[in-house]
């Protein structure tokens, strides 16, 4: 006890002497820790500040955008190579190559509420009515009213089930046969709105332009409309019904409506149904029927479309047309809904290639019908017969194969009358 | 005192022992902290050097930047859409809608002295003679020399106010009846310099491809040129003059030059006054005048431009046009001027729509004139007036209306001689 | 010694107290810092994990990428605008400019394993066989079995050197007289494959179009190969041999089959020997064969080409064509090798302008030589001179300088034939 007195008399004055001075050091230098850790939080934050590039959600593309997700900017786009073999009757239809869609879009978000988007499909398919060379996408929408968007510019007026879907979702390569009563693209003003079990839109447009339009003459106009109900939309259990209708009124000066079908494969030139130029129309009412269903891998769909014509120099004609099509999901996959635009949206498979999966394998059948022959005017009809496989290598990558056969062809006085040919379609699709 | 002595004496040596064991850990512990922070610091200024992502001032774009600044890169365009009513006479306008403006640019600096831009049109308004679909901006150029520019490749030859100004920042949806006499883009050399309160810009350049130019005949050439020079530059206080000159050689085997003006609106393919295809045209020589002053919430500005042909085996002709304007910001804004191009810049709105203000509105009127009537070419004389309210949602984003009454038509002989239409013409403007 | 115990005895009691306090303190302050650093780790770990972009490797560009490298998104594009002067005899070429090349390319990786690419060329130059607007590369390439590397959609077929080569690389303006032996770029599918010293690349592919292909017909098809081997592949040191073969079937219904050069300069519309449009054809055969190497500044390159047609109603015909060519760089650069693909890649300046340094200058001169006169084709001989002065100022910006002199044209009954004209072009090339 003595020698630790002794001892702590002795030599605890060296020691805290020297503790004194290393706690001052310590002290100093933690501190100084302090600073450096204050700053480089500040460079962190800065570099965070500057950093507007994150991942896009489904992992397929790359999207810029502002800390406050109040300004957005992204680019991408898509490439669809198509080869097609055609077992030919009497009409030749021309085995071969196509680019059948060369994508590129840019869109955003401005100022919060403002999204724009600008696409331009830069491939050259001259032949197809709806799809050619040219500005698909370009408008601005509002959002600041959300769920009701304004758009105004050039977009899809709203009508009919397929017709709204992109292409990258849809269950076959091309649409089907009725698909030739839809509007399409045109400048004007849209309005849509939507609730847990329902999507309705609205709009008014400029004529899409087909072949020389005279300047002179006042240009058409079109008014359509797409309402749309489901009453499930669990993933993996939605009933859609929907319904669409479009006036059109063409042009003043002459017009150049027509309506024309190619074989569900868009490689041949060929379209077998064509009504020709139809010249003194002066308004045309198409409505259409919907109806789908998604249960497991199971998914059914059907729509069904009419175009009446009034003509004051000859009988009013009316056209029309119809699909139903199965589609099963081998791998398990269910195709997802989205009930804000009441369409079906993109398949993601359970399992990538490339990350330890086989993708997703689909097997499809569908039935069209098209009859554009009345009043007069044979446009011929045609009813086709396709069976599809479809393998999903990734969300955005897709191998497609194709059967067509034409089951009927009534096109009386045309070469093609009562051909019967099939066609095999195989695509390469990409988006990026 | 003993007491504490003896507790000096009886505890310190366990406290010690402790204290300095706590010494040792936090010397550890705080020489821990430091290495890791390094790392972290290291860290951090990695990820930096790998951010070249940073918003662009303006706010309504994207730009990736490398840290230094010596190297960017930025991708941008715009869409504007048209809609347009005329109330016609007997040579019909025709109602329509119309994609006025669809473009996508990149661009970037290398090196940091060289700079680069790369634009092209998708809009087709084949009908137009200076906006059709095409490459717009294509050039390099060397700004190591800065305030002194030289540019190579495709770009717009110097010429008039409202010629260079972007199309982006005109007050009316259409330029200038009068703004035919300019020389638009060509593939050459330009040099342009400026001052505290001067520009001065020259080009040398080849012809404008117009229609079908036969490949073996040489190609004509432009020289142009421009200066400017204000006064006063002070924010809401603009005094500005300028001139230009513009020699034109046409290609040696025969020549499509033609003049020709729409009455303003761009959704009509009609041509009001048009010289027709003039062959024989030696070369010719035009010149600008231009006057503008900004004086807070009012802007005024005035072109006038003439253009005097040489022909061999005719007489020679003159033509000439020029307009004047007047604008008012009901808001208070006032049009921001850019002296090292000589032009008027980008209106800023002082509360954005979506930012909490109701944007920046604009009322403004126009007397233009064009007189391509000489010589035995009968081209025809228009006067228009123009009013204006254009709503500037944000610095991008813009809604404009346009009223133009053609007050005068002299074009004997032909359909719209002495005809008065008047058109609205709306405009939907977004830049990104 | 008493002092000091006295005053250890008296002062320390107070000083432990403070200093236990201080070390109370000091833990408590470390745990703080050590916790705030954890949060700061992490904070940047998300920073970084969201932060994809990051410079390009040559310093011209930007690119998009993961933090894994398995996703990845690039923009970019070329410009390239010409000047040329002829001293033309009875054949007019027509001075001028011309936008040469005008593209915008988006590529990018997804999934790893999977690049794609799509570039548009936006330049006009209807008049050029092979390079005219439209969809260049627009194709899928799955590398998981890399090096071999299976491509889908449309690509540039293997064959020959200079037509493999980008023309970002290219010693002179053009390619030589006898590329127009060539597939280019083909809708189909494609392998390759490479070694260290061998390169080997195959692929089947669709007709490419050649104005108006009627749709009925069958579209053609074309198979080519391309084999090189390099001995010696180190920098400054290169030997490098390669063959190629293509063999083509046109389409059934007629054929739009044409072989024709313009005279080593693309501003002139004028090709000065042109087969003319060849019926008949039921299949050619083309095979080249090429050696060039690289001894430090020197490059030697030559290459040979034939092909040889079958036709049914007509004697076969047999076509050739051949350059040789030796550059120089003054500033001691080398022409660097890619052995993946069997051919020359960018010249990087040992000190590009702006970077201290005046870049890199090369002198090269060409003979090159295509002979389309066979069997009643009277598509004409001829044999030019090039010589070249090339700036690289930096990786991606180039000026040209290249006189090219037909050194002998013989095709008879043309205007044409014997004319001995020269011509000088200037490029500007930058590429981003």
């Amino acid at each position: 006890m003595a020698l630790d007195t002794a001892y702590a008399a002795d030599t605890p004055p060296v020691d805290l002497a020297a503790m004194q001075q290393r706690l001052d050091q310590l002290e100093s230098l933690v501190g100084k820790l302090q600073s450096e850790l204050d700053t480089e939080r500040t460079a962190r934050q800065r570099v965070e500040a500057n950093t507007w590039v994150r991942p896009v959600t489904d992992g397929k593309s790359l999207k810029m955008q502002s800390p406050s997700g109040d300004f957005s900017f992204q680019m991408g786009g898509r490439i669809e190579a198509d080869f097609a073999h055609y077992n030919q009757d009497r009409q030749k239809l021309g085995d071969g190559t196509d680019m059948r869609r060369a994508r590129l879009y840019a869109q955003g978000t401005l100022y919060r509420d403002w999204d724009w988007k600008f696409e331009y499909e830069f491939a050259d398919n001259s032949t197809s009515s709806t799809n050619s060379k040219g500005i698909t996408d370009a408008y601005l929408r509002y959002k600041g009213f959300a769920p009701l968007l304004i758009t105004a510019g050039n977009f899809k007026q709203p009508f009919g089930l397929e017709q709204m879907m992109s292409a990258h979702n849809l269950t076959f390569t091309e649409r089907a046969l009725s698909q030739t009563f839809v509007p399409g693209r045109g400048i004007g003003i849209g309005v849509q709105g939507s609730g847990a079990h329902w999507s309705l839109a609205g709009a008014a447009a400029g004529e899409r332009p087909e072949g020389d339009v005279a300047a002179e003459g006042d240009e058409g106009w079109n008014l359509s409309a797409r309402g749309t109900f489901a009453p499930f939309v669990d993933p993996g259990r939605v009933l859609h019904f929907g319904a669409s209708a479009w006036r059109h009124e063409p042009q003043d000066s002459g017009n150049a409506l027509r309506w024309r079908s190619k074989p569900e494969s868009n490689v041949t030139g060929v379209f077998l149904v064509d009504t020709g130029q139809l010249t003194g129309v002066d308004d045309f009412l198409a409505s259409a029927a919907e109806a789908a269903g998604v249960w497991g891998p199971l998914s059914l769909q059907a729509e069904y479309m009419r175009a009446n014509l009034t003509r004051a120099k000859a009988r009013d004609a009316s056209f029309d047309g119809w699909y139903a099509q199965a589609s099963w999901f081998l791998t398990g996959e269910t195709r997802p809904y989205k009930v804000a635009d009441g369409i079906f949206d993109r398949v993601t498979p359970k399992a990538s290639v490339g990350l330890g999966g086989w993708g997703a394998w689909e097997v499809a059948a569908r039935l069209s019908d098209v009859d554009l022959t009345d009043a007069g005017i044979v446009g011929g009809q045609q009813r086709d017969l396709t069976l599809a496989l479809n393998w999903y290598l990734a969300p955005n990558l897709r191998l497609m194969l194709d059967y067509v056969r034409v089951l009927e062809l009534d096109r009386p006085g045309n070469l093609a009358d009562d051909d019967e040919p099939s066609s095999l379609t195989g695509r390469l699709h990409v988006d990026f």
